[in-house]
């Protein structure tokens, strides 16, 4: 093709024409294009973050955290509409659901994101592309959300069975502990710091304490090249457990708020349920993936492994939920029970170099990143405006902290027991979901509520720094004591 | 691991607990465990329609394409509640739309569905897990809308610049007969089995015929390994200035009915606007493209693969929109321009291995399927019961198949005019968008429009054996004349 005589008439071209096209609005606009736009954008933010932590020598998952966080709350100053319908998604997706039940939209919208905010998002639905936001919101919500269940798929590939049943018994002390220590620290904080509130409250806030968020952990240690050593393999296996006793803790303590009591009935069906799915992932697992193997035998073998994969992961993410597990705690098993030796009888082996790993990460890669730019955006930096919620969320935030660092102590010897204290310190997700759980049964309050996120924001942005330093001190891995 | 004794037992341990879990209810629900369910559902009878594709040697997506019918007229005849929420999904999302700026639930029901269809879905939205239908419903829309743009920009990646030009002017004459033939046929048709509707209604529905639905024909040349023919060069080349001189059509037939004149300055307007996008992606995308990479050179290979190809993809695509064109002809035009040489500095030559088609082919494989077997869910066979619509149909599917098959014989020599004939012939999703534009415009009453749906459904539905049956007599590929 020919040049130009002058490039810069290109540009200057590009820069007239570009802002007409956008005045001139679209049209026959295909639906999607306000969702590509919107996903774009943030995947171009997580990408931005991810430079600028490479750059300076930080793990991409604390650049992309803080690209959220600071994306979130500069926005939401500058009152763009976009970031606030982010910010506020949770919230919007249940205002949704409501009004599709046929109550009307104001009352959802006051019900679901209380007076103040209601307001601000009813403004951005009544103008111009507002629905289109909450359609955009909606969707990087569902990639992220998919992303986190191929990460933890990933991070169960590199996982054995072998291995886990090794380091079983290190995993369940160190969860054991990192559930109560948490616990028994959090509800002395509790008592101390707000005496003004009842002991069921305290009860609950320390229970929020217990769980573990694996998600930046994993991504932290894999990005180290740390996924193989055995403090990995102690948080990988802690962090499952840890998902069960979390549940326990919360039934336990949900029960005694609801019913003013205690029920052993209750507890023991979660235990029942949680020992089912893994009896069988892991013992039926197998037979399915050998079953369905048979059955696309005739298709190409990436099609093949693309599909079954992919329906494995799903079954198995979609399994633990019901079983009230969390849907990447499936996603994990799945990823420890498949593996590439299961499609050895195709028979063209040139294209057997695609693993399945090959053919997962692209997903990943794309998906991941949303979820923690998301993560970050929907960190509200002006709840901390209150002294007395950061009064609270010191407390907590040191309870929360020692709590799990004294559960690496437990790990025993030949393992770095700083590296699994620090591991197990993020609260993620996992944390919000109790925190948001405490909020509906009317225990939290929005200060409470706000000190548990602020504590739940520290320990995921302390992580990744802390494991990296003491990653850093000892880079031969494997050896003995700590 | 031990084995069981008897591996029944393990089966019937299943058989009972799984429904056991099932009706215990969910715990903490994951909210996004139904949509894992939902599209994994999907994608598991789009794998089982490629199955039987592939067993009776057919294209997989005339597998897809044939389950997804048989599943939503299955559904819609059993009284399923998932499969009538996809089958009424583009009118569902507009009622949400509507119910999000305020209107209430009822009214916005009967607007978006009509009042029997609307009863329905109220009734399902007031059912247990009626809105997370509509979640997955939507989940399953946006993943098969990013699967087609995908798609379109793995086939622009087969496609080089300087086969696009050599085949320009056959494309180009391809394309305007394969606007004006239907057209006038339709014309046609409308007048003699129609008489009793206006000339302007006779003149939307010959417009409706001229658009080409590239992503079926793209798809099975794709399988039957033709994508490099001079045929397939010539049909991607046609389709993208078909769907230029549809919109071109489509603006006119609108403005003669709306204003009741022809509106040239609307005319010069779009074609000012796609002439602009294509200079802008051709011209200044080689540009963007050195720029971003430039800027992730401090990333992974693959990380710099993945995010500077979907980034491009995306804004092409998001660019095209604005334009007025379709979404998939800015993916097709990103393929055409990206190549694996743009990425040559990269040092770590063991992992050029990964070409972009590689990283971005995972993607396409779940989502494709997804968008063939929803297309075919779609389609309403309750609506051809009744004879005139069969018979306005009828007329219409013979204008449509004779104008695009007219339009492979003025491709010139050195192609088989025939595949260009059958391959420019399938309506699919443009087809339908026009018709539901004329049905707001008011023109086109409901008979009328399951009259060119029914067009659709048959033109897409006999392209790909009629493609594969003129492949098939041919085999050697570039022989002359036809």
């Amino acid at each position: 093709m020919k040049r130009l005589p002058d490039r810069r008439i290109g540009w200057l071209l590009f820069g007239l024409l570009v802002p007409a096209l956008v005045l001139a609005g679209p049209l026959h606009a295909d639906p999607i294009a306000p969702v590509l736009l919107g996903v774009t954008g943030i995947l171009f933010f997580a990408v931005l973050g991810r430079f600028l932590a490479r750059r300076f020598g930080q793990p991409s998952v604390l650049g992309e955290l803080l690209m959220g966080v600071t994306l979130g709350n500069v926005g939401y100053w500058l009152g763009l509409d976009f970031i606030e319908v982010l910010r506020q998604g949770p919230a919007i997706f249940e205002m949704v659901d409501q009004v599709l039940t046929g109550e009307p939209l104001d009352q959802s919208a006051v019900e679901a994101l209380g007076g103040h905010e209601a307001r601000r998002i009813l403004d951005i639905l009544h103008g111009p592309g507002g629905p289109a936001l909450i359609q955009v919101s909606h969707t990087v919500d569902i990639f992220s959300r998919y992303g986190v269940i191929f990460m933890l798929f990933l991070i169960g590939l590199e996982t054995s069975i072998q291995e886990m049943q090794r380091v079983g018994p290190a995993s369940l002390r160190v969860a054991v502990v990192g559930v109560i220590a948490p616990f028994a620290l959090g509800f002395g904080a509790a008592r101390l710091l707000m005496p003004e509130l009842s002991i069921n409250v305290d009860l609950f806030v320390a229970a929020t304490l217990g769980a573990t968020s694996i998600g930046i952990t994993a991504r932290v240690l894999q990005e180290m090249g740390q996924l193989q050593s055995p403090e990995a393999h102690v948080i990988l296996g802690a962090a499952v457990i840890d998902d069960i006793l979390g549940l326990v803790m919360l039934a336990v303590v949900s029960g005694i708020i609801v019913s003013g009591g205690f029920d052993p009935g209750h507890m023991l069906e979660i235990l029942l349920l949680a020992a089912l799915f893994l009896w069988v992932a892991f013992r039926l697992g197998p037979r399915f993936l050998r079953f369905a193997i048979r059955l696309v035998r005739n298709l190409d073998i990436i099609e093949a492994k693309m599909f079954v994969s992919f329906l494995f992961v799903m079954i198995l993410a979609w399994l633990a939920s019901l079983a009230g597990l969390s849907t990447i705690v499936g996603a994990f098993a799945a990823g420890v029970i498949l593996h590439d030796a299961y499609f050895h009888h195709w028979g063209d082996v040139d294209r057997h170099r695609y693993t399945i790993r090959d053919l997962i990460a692209p997903l990943e890669v794309v998906m991941v990143p949303l979820f923690f730019v998301l993560m970050g955006v929907q960190v509200k930096l002006e709840t901390m405006a209150d002294s007395h919620v950061l009064y609270m969320a010191t407390g907590l935030i040191i309870a929360a902290v020692l709590g799990k660092f004294v559960s690496g102590l437990v790990a025993g010897r030949g393992v770095r027991q700083a590296v699994i204290g620090i591991g197990m310190m993020p609260r993620g997700e996992v944390g919000l979901v109790f925190a948001s759980i405490g909020q509906s049964l009317g225990v939290i309050n929005d200060a409470l509520f706000s000190a548990v996120v602020l504590m739940v924001i520290v320990t995921t942005l302390l992580t990744p720094p802390l494991l990296k330093l003491v990653l850093m001190q000892r880079p031969t891995g494997r050896e003995p004591g700590a």
